[in-house]
C-alpha cells in the first residue's frame, strides 16, 4: 500500500487530493513555488517544500525537482492534480523510472489521449462516433479536399497537441480555410510545441457532455455517468451539472457503454473522461481527458463515489470498489466556478487579499476551496477562489438551493463572478435546460441582469461589519 | 401559499429556516435579542427586529411581541426552530388565534406529546412497547408500590412537562425512591411549572434510537429511519448517526411502523421525532419530540429529503413529497455538535470572540452554523459554534472523512470540543459501534487520549498566520 503521497499541483485541488489522501490514513507532501508560501494547502499538508520561483517551469513544471523531493521525503507516489504535469507521458515514464507511482494512466495511455489524432483514430476503430474530419492534414491544399469529400464548411482546424480552444480556428470558406491551416499550426506549435493539426465539421452551438469512467489494473472498466459542460466562455467551462437535461435514460447507456468500450480499447487505467459533443440527438467523441476534471465533485455528489480515493487505490493495484450496476446516479448536482474576476468588465482578474470570507453552508452545499480569510490570491495564476457544488433531488431544487447558496457566500477584497452564476441561475433558458456552448456568448441580457442583481443583492456583506480582515498591526 | 415567514429563533436553527425559506422562494424575518445584534441570522434575514434584552424572557420566549411582530410585518407563518417556544401549546394557540400558521404540530398535539405521562399512555393504546411503569405517581406510598408491581429496582422518576434530563432520579432502593419523589416534583415544578412525575423500570446503559417522521394535514405519515443518539454527556447529545448500527433491516421497519402508527394515533401534524430506547434485543417507547431536532441533518444526508421545507409545504397545506416506499436511506452519517467549551477542563464554556475561523470543506461534509469570522459568541446562550455533519458510503468512510474534517476544522479565540470528538472518532470501542448512553462516562481513556490529540494536532491552526481576525482599529 502506498503511505506517502506527494501533490504536485496547488489550490484546491492539492487540498482535494490531500482530503483523499487523510481519509485513506496516507501521509500528504506538498510542493509549493514562491507564490504559494501561504496557500492553505501548504499548510494543509504534513510535510511542505518549496518547489521555486512563481512561473510554472520554475515550480509545478519542473518534473526533476519534483521528483527529486519525492525521492528524499520517501513518497511513494505522485497525484498530479489537474492541469500542469497530469496529462504529461514524459513525466509519467520519469515517475516509472524512479520507482515512483504515478496516480495516473501509464505513459503509453498518456500518449494517446495527448495526441487528438491518435485519440481520435482510436474511436473510430472501436466504432465511438467521431465528427466528420480528416486524420493529420496533408500540406497539400488540394489532396486536403479530397480528404475533406462531402463534410462542407464550416470546418474547424484544430491543434492535435492540446485543449483549453488554443489554436482553434473556424472556416466558413475555402479563404478562410487557407488562413487557418497556416494561422493553427502556428499557435500549435507555440502553445504545445506540436505544429500538427487536423479538421473537422464544426457543429455549431452544440452541448458538451462528457462521461466520467474508472478503469482499474484488473481491466474492469465502469462509467459514472455524465456531465453537462456547456455553460462556457471562450472555451473554458464556467458551470457543469450532472445528469444532462439531454439525455433520455437510453441514450445515456449507450454514450456510457461507448465511453467503457473506447476506454478498454486503449486500455485505460484510472479516472478519465470521455468528452462527447451532442446536436440534435446526435453524438461525437471529441476526446478523452486522462485526469481527474476540475468537475468532478458534480459526479461524486449524485454518484456518492470519491473519485480521488479510487485513483488513488487504483494505483496502489486494488480493484474499483464499485460495479456498474451498482452506481445508480441519485439526484442532481451542479458546480458553479467562483473566480477571482469581474463579469461586468469583461472577466478583468481580480486577484487579491480576501478581507472577509464566508462560505456557504446547510443541506446540500459543498464547497471546495484553497483560500481562507485573509489570504491573498496570487496575481500568477488563474483567480479561482473556489468551486460551489450544489446537490438537489432535481434539477429544480438544485438551482434553487445554487441561488440561497450564492446569496449566501461572502468574499470581500476581490471581484468575484459570483454575479453571473446568479445571472445564470435565474436566467429563464438555463432554467428550461436549453443550453448549448454558446448559452453566454448568446445571452446579450446577461450584462443588464448582472448590474440589477448586484444593485439587488449587496446588502448581506455589507450588513456584517465584523468579518473583514485586517492585517496584524 | 405562505409569502413570508418570522423565525422565532437564534444561532444555527434561525439559519437554516431561513436557508429553506430562500430555496422556497419565501421572505424571511428574523427577531433577535440585545446580545443577537451582531448575529448571522439577524443579517441573513431580509427583515430583522429587536425583541428585547438576552435572557429568553425577555426575547425569545415572548410570545405577545413576537406575535405582534409577525402580525406588523405580515408574515403569515412563525418557524419556532427547537427549544424556546417550538414545543409550546399555549404559543401554538396564540398564533392560531392570530391567523398566524404556526409550523409544527397543532396546539392539541402539543398538548399530549409535551406531557410525557400522556404520551406514555396513547404509545400503550396504540400497542407501542413502553418501559414498565406507572402513570402520574399517587401521592400514596403504598398506592405506588401497589402500581409499580414485580418491576423492581432500578428505578427512575421522571418530570411529566420536560426533558433534557432535569429532574430526572435514579432510584435503587426504597430509601432512594421516597428522596426521588421528593425531589424530583420539586425540581419540576421549579423548570416546567407542573410538579406531575412519573415511574419508570431505569434501564442501564441502553441505546437512545429515535425515528424521524413527517404526518401532512391528508392524514399521510411516513417515516425517514433512526438516529443513534447515545453519545451524550449529562443527558445532552453530543454526536448522532443515521443509520444505527444495532437496528436489522427487519427491527428498523419495525421500529419505523410502531412511529407512524403512534404518529397516526394521536394524528400528529408536522416533522416529530419518537424517541426510543433501545436494550438487549427491546426497544421502549420513551416520548415524542414535536418539531425539529437538533440532529435532523444526518437524516437529511442519507434520505436526501429537506426536513425543514417539508415543514413549511405541510404548514402550507401540501401533501408530504415522498411517499415511503421512495424513502430509501443510502450511506451513513454521522454529526458531531461543535460547542465552545473545554471538554478537558470538565467542558467549562468558552463563549469569546472568533479570531480566526475556516470551515471544513470538500466531498461529503456539511456545516451547520451560525457564527462568522470576528463574531463574538456571546455567553448567554448555549456555546454551539456549529453543527458538523458528514456522509460517507458506509460508517467506516464516514467515521474516516469525520476525522479529516475535525482535522482540518480551525476555530480560533475559543476553546472547543473538537478534541473531544476526534477521540471518540479514533476510539475503538466507538468505530465497532458497541455504543450506549453511558459511553462518554464510562471511557475514563479519553481524557488521556484527549491531551494526548491536543499534543499532536496542534500544527494546522498555528501555521496559519494570516486567518486571525483582527479588530478594526
Amino acid at each position: 500500500m502506498i503511505s506517502k503521497i506527494l501533490v504536485a499541483n496547488r489550490g484546491e485541488i492539492a487540498i482535494r487530493v490531500m482530503r483523499a489522501c487523510r481519509e485513506l490514513g496516507i501521509n500528504t507532501v506538498a510542493v509549493y513555488s514562491d507564490a504559494d508560501k501561504e496557500a492553505f494547502f501548504t499548510k494543509y499538508a504534513d510535510e511542505a517544500y518549496l518547489l521555486g520561483p512563481a512561473p510554472a517551469s520554475l515550480s509545478y513544471l519542473n518534473m526533476e525537482k519534483i521528483i527529486e523531493i519525492a525521492k528524499q521525503c520517501g513518497a511513494e507516489a505522485i497525484h498530479p492534480g489537474y492541469g500542469f504535469l497530469s496529462e504529461n507521458a514524459a513525466f509519467a515514464r520519469a515517475c516509472d523510472h524512479a520507482k515512483i507511482t504515478f496516480i495516473g494512466p501509464p505513459a503509453r495511455v498518456l500518449e494517446v489521449t495527448g495526441n487528438k489524432i491518435a485519440a481520435r483514430e482510436e474511436a473510430v476503430k472501436a466504432g465511438v462516433p467521431v465528427v466528420p474530419g480528416t486524420g493529420e492534414c496533408p500540406a497539400d491544399f488540394c489532396q486536403l479536399q479530397d480528404d475533406l469529400g462531402e463534410i462542407g464548411y464550416p470546418l474547424i482546424v484544430k491543434p492535435a497537441g492540446g485543449g483549453g480552444g488554443i489554436g482553434m480556428v473556424i472556416a466558413r470558406s475555402d479563404s478562410d480555410l487557407q488562413r487557418a491551416l497556416t494561422l493553427s499550426p502556428q499557435m500549435a506549435k507555440k502553445s504545445f510545441g506540436v505544429a500538427s493539426v487536423y479538421i473537422e465539421k464544426y457543429i455549431e452551438r452544440p452541448r458538451h457532455i462528457e462521461f466520467q469512467i474508472l478503469a482499474d489494473t484488473q481491466g474492469n472498466v465502469v462509467h459514472l455517468g455524465e456531465r453537462e459542460c456547456s455553460i462556457q466562455r471562450f472555451h473554458s467551462k464556467v458551470i457543469e451539472e450532472s445528469p444532462s437535461t439531454a439525455l433520455t435514460p437510453e441514450l445515456r447507456a449507450e454514450m456510457g457503454n461507448q465511453a467503457v468500450r473506447l476506454a478498454r480499447a486503449i486500455k485505460y487505467v484510472g479516472a478519465g473522461t470521455v468528452e462527447f459533443i451532442y446536436s440534435e440527438g446526435r453524438y461525437y467523441f471529441l476526446e478523452v481527458n486522462a485526469r481527474i476534471q476540475v468537475e468532478h465533485p458534480v459526479t461524486e455528489m449524485v454518484t456518492g463515489i470519491d473519485l480521488v480515493k479510487e485513483q488513488i487505490n487504483i494505483a496502489a493495484g486494488l480493484s474499483l470498489s464499485v460495479k456498474q450496476e451498482d452506481i445508480k446516479p441519485n439526484g442532481w448536482a451542479i458546480e458553479c466556478r467562483i473566480n477571482a474576476e469581474n463579469p461586468i468588465k469583461n472577466f478583468m482578474p481580480s486577484p487579491g487579499t480576501l478581507t472577509g470570507y464566508r462560505s456557504p453552508g446547510g443541506v446540500g452545499i459543498r464547497v471546495d476551496s484553497g483560500v481562507y480569510n485573509g489570504y491573498t490570491i496570487p496575481d500568477c495564476y488563474h483567480p479561482m477562489i473556489s468551486k460551489l457544488v450544489v446537490w438537489g433531488r432535481d434539477r429544480n431544487e438544485c438551482i434553487l438551493r445554487m441561488r440561497r447558496a450564492l446569496y449566501e457566500y461572502i468574499i470581500l477584497g476581490v471581484d468575484t463572478n459570483i454575479v453571473l452564476h446568479k445571472a445564470i441561475m435565474e436566467n429563464p433558458r438555463f432554467v428550461s435546460g436549453a443550453l448549448d456552448t454558446d448559452f453566454i456568448a448568446r445571452e446579450v441580457g446577461l450584462l443588464a441582469d448582472m448590474q440589477r442583481i448586484k444593485e439587488r443583492d449587496k446588502s448581506l456583506a455589507e450588513r456584517l461589519s465584523t468579518i473583514f480582515y485586517r492585517p496584524k498591526p
